[in-house]
């Protein structure tokens, strides 16, 4: 048994939770993943998915963890309470350190103590970090009152503009046939509309808004031949570098970029890091930032080779 | 008893149905008012509503009603079977002639066979009738795929421009200080936001995304003096003459504007207005409409007199 001090760092998002055993020297073990952890709709579910994670990330690891750093997805407005009493039932350690999901994000990409986080997935949020810590949030406001360019916003412009090209009051856009694909079986009835409209109506009324998200991979595929997909995700864009831009501070420091709207394959992300030049980094997730948030805490070193070990273990 | 042929004419809409008989020489009875008779959300309480009010309007009237006439929102994509035996059940005539409430707001400003009618209240949607009958529809699909300017797009803009103003995103505003005082008492928890921000994130994710158009009037309110609203408003106008615009032959003949968003008191009513000129006829509701579709089923005179003649009666 391995003495080195070490913790369960643990990245708990919308659609994944990943965690791994970490030793104060960098030592990774498995990573290990499940279910969705964003505790906002089901805290208690959240919790006890977060464990369960954890607990399977401890046991595939010959160190015995005395901490739990949980970098954790909608906690910017709300307590999480339900974590470590689901923690405890598992029998991992009772001392838990919980921070946004977006510093996860942030210390995946960066050691700098100082920067700042673009995330754009199915919602869009920035943040600065400043000594380590947040300072400033923007939007991740949800697709209602904010989310500008977010992966539900391109998809709800997507579906608007299909919806205006068969309704006669739109151009024509190779995203039509794309999304009328994409539907599943719904009644067209029509009157004095057409089918496919009636269909893609029918199809609207009878989904959670926040499914018109899955639209949003139509916009990036079709964007360099649609003049209509290609000011969606142009604005997109737009709208990402305004949010960062409205932090403080933002000039200075690195930018980590994260969340599947800012990929490599994707249009708005090549926008946003052609843009930002050297200063951005692309993270594909924040467990990589979670393990480095519990060396810290564990009193280990956190420079860039750290990180850079770190990221590569968790790859491996 | 008068035994001139007559009939019980109905305007069925969102907020509330109006029925009142008709006799085929245009004489009107007391005009009988009741709740919501839009089938959309509940078609068979819309059903028993819409009767409630026709049986009313028929006690009300020393007339024997052999036919109702009903103008009813929201059956431009769906059926309505559930009324004529709702009507029955009340001991209503069993003729029974439905049409789309678009025709009962058009028939209220006009007489002439073709022309189009705009309305714009917490939805938008334009017509074209020829031939007395409605032959094209542009949008009215709905806050999440259209409804572009409608009450609900305003409310929405007005939701995410405070938003951005409270964020630090956007431009300041003098809705903000309105759409703050007309929020419920909800929980303003912060942490990195700032309270008035939480409170309005909360307030959205508790309530119906469509009472959102309840901010629809603080736009028209603030637009003389505030740029944001001046600029909300300024785009719904644009998009309500771009729908009109969009409806094939729509630059011939009346068109008739209804709906709260394009009355006399509002910014975007002032500017639609302006740019249609002569041609446009402003309605208050539809059950003129439906009383002249009424005397046209009865064999009746529908020239402008006895348009002049119905509206008149009616409000008396």
């Amino acid at each position: 048994m391995d003495v080195t001090p070490s913790a369960i760092a643990v990245d708990a998002g919308g659609s994944s939770t990943r965690a791994v055993v970490v030793s104060r020297d960098g030592n990774c073990g498995a990573v290990i993943r499940g279910g969705p952890g964003n505790p906002v709709a089901d805290p208690d579910r959240a919790a006890a998915t977060i464990a369960q994670v954890c607990a399977a990330a401890s046991g595939a690891s010959t160190q015995r963890p005395h901490l739990v750093v949980a970098t954790v997805a909608g906690i910017l407005s709300r307590d999480f309470p339900q974590l470590p009493p689901a923690l405890a039932h598992q029998g991992l350690p009772s001392r838990v350190v919980m921070v946004s999901d977006l510093l996860g994000a942030y210390f995946s990409g960066t050691t700098a103590p100082e920067g700042s986080v673009l995330i754009v997935g199915t919602g869009a949020v920035a943040a600065r970090v400043t000594g380590g810590r947040l300072s400033a949030v923007r939007d991740g406001l949800g697709w209602l009152l904010g989310d500008d360019g977010s992966g539900f916003w391109i998809g709800h412009q997507v579906a608007r503009a299909v919806a205006a090209d068969l309704d006669g009051r739109g151009p024509a856009t190779t995203l039509t046939s794309r999304v009328l694909a994409g539907l599943d079986d719904v009644v067209r009835r029509s009157g004095l509309r057409t089918p496919d409209l009636a269909a893609l109506l029918t199809w609207s009324q009878t989904r959670p808004p926040v499914e018109l998200a899955r639209f949003a991979v139509m916009a990036a595929g079709e964007a360099e031949r649609d003049p209509v997909a290609a000011s969606i995700c142009g604005r997109a864009a737009e709208y990402a570098l305004a949010t960062l831009a409205s932090l403080p501070g933002t000039e200075e420091g690195p930018v980590v970029m994260g969340g599947s709207v800012l990929g490599e394959g994707s249009p708005v992300g090549r926008q946003v890091y052609a843009c930002l030049g050297a200063r951005a980094r692309r993270v594909s997730d924040g467990v990589a930032g979670a393990a480095m948030l519990a060396i810290r805490e564990l009193g280990g070193s956190t420079d860039d080779a750290s990180l850079a070990r770190v990221v590569q273990a968790l790859r491996g």
